[in-house]
């Protein structure tokens, strides 16, 4: 306990939590709110032990308090999720101004290209949509907030690490397991890395079919008032209708362009 | 135990949880990431103990583990909530079909009278914001989803409980605390059960300032496959922009038609 709290207080490493200090409780009743998902609205008191790994009588538990707190909805023998566990969710996107700033570049540049939109940011090795203007389809929005690709994989990864500080990149390429999603992806460390060097070189990452066949898409990074790469936003494209030269040439513009107001909106100078 | 498990398996009342069957830990878990809002997206450890009510000691485990899980981002000593919690507001909006069968509706209803709708459904005393589309403001949708108001006080609230069966609807209005929002807002139970049978009669509410000085709305029931009312749609609009005549006269019978269109994509047969 008192080497937690120095930890915390000096902000140290915190990765490695003592015995006693974390809370177990927690992880499970969080385990038990993400065994809901699309495919798997309603769950009954098996299939959350099976989701979860836990005992019948302990998911019981975690059911029961996660109802009587009111994130959870019984009706006979099933489970499902009540709209309060949004405002768990929402805690994080409330407090980001980067969606709001973002808003009207996306929607300027989605009605100019016509192509899907997102914003994105680095969270440990997956980046994670907070922000999608999709082409046609303003709903998509909500949906796609909160997905998670590997970095290594996607145009906006590419472009986020290549805004790491070296040592950190260096760590990620020690470490990340670059696993082959389609024929094309990048699965050598130091292939990456000669790719992420192109990206800090020209400002911008293309990434052709490496996340899912078919699919296509150029970043730009977002900087701070630092300069720091604090987000990526990307244009994607279905490989069938859209050349790579074609994203390059015509796609890759403005999107710099919207990278560079939204970055001038966050505080970023303009040369940077 | 045995009470709660049986409790549970024949699906009756689980609203008092026995001791030893609630994990506190959990709520207190919960309550931490709920610290976190737009007003206070970093918080130190103090905060977070004030916010919650917890001592520094159980406030600093809790945030250790939230650290741990990867839900809480600790830079010196500021914690911030990392996109992971996305995760789990989304686990109840992506086994939703609602937002994504309103989606085109809503949007073709926003193209068409140039205001604003959203889609919500009743939780508790409360309406949630589960879509919204607001005009020329695509992104808004994200930030609102997860907004509640009282239901009292607004034109879905009206419709949701004009929507709840009879015993229902007396004990809402047994038990709701019908506080003056605007100096237009219903604050009478018996007249607000006079207004909701009108509602009911007439299969759409109209809320004229009564929940914010300058906000009027209509709403119209969404149905299920049982014609019975899961959510409702709405248009605000500005009390200085549009009349009262103006939304009951134009704004009304499109809505309905969103309204109709959305329940029959629900299942709801074309008469309910």
């Amino acid at each position: 306990m008192a080497d937690a709290e120095t930890e915390l207080e000096t902000g140290t490493t915190v990765g490695r939590v003592r015995d006693g200090t974390f809370v177990q409780s927690l992880d499970r009743g969080l385990a038990v709110i993400r065994a809901f998902d699309a495919q798997h609205p309603v769950l009954n008191l098996s299939e959350v032990a099976r989701a979860t790994g836990l005992t019948r009588a302990a998911a019981r538990r975690f059911l029961l308090t996660l109802v009587h707190l009111g994130y959870v909805r019984v009706e006979g023998r099933e489970f499902s999720l009540r709209p309060r566990v949004l405002e768990l969710g929402y805690s994080y996107l409330s407090g980001l101004t980067l969606p709001e700033v973002s808003q009207p570049h996306l929607e300027a540049l989605v009605s100019r290209v016509d192509e899907s939109s997102s914003v994105s940011v680095l969270d440990g090795d997956d980046v994670v949509y907070v922000a999608r203007v999709h082409t046609k389809r303003i709903m998509t929005v909500m949906i796609t907030v909160g997905t998670r690709f590997p970095a290594y994989a996607t145009s906006m990864g590419h472009v986020l690490l290549a805004g790491l500080p070296d040592a950190e990149l260096a760590d990620y390429l020690a470490r990340a397991e670059l696993a082959p999603l389609t024929s094309r992806t990048v699965t050598d460390p130091g292939a990456l890395r000669a790719r992420l060097g192109e990206v800090r070189a020209q400002g911008y990452a293309v990434v052709d079919e490496e996340l899912e066949e078919g699919l296509r898409s150029a970043a730009a990074p977002v900087r701070n008032r630092e300069g720091a790469v604090v987000a990526a936003v990307n244009l994607s494209v279905s490989a069938n209708r859209t050349s790579l030269r074609r994203l390059e040439d015509e796609f890759v513009p403005p999107l710099l362009e919207t990278a560079a107001q939204i970055s001038r909106d966050l505080g970023c100078p303009a040369s940077a």
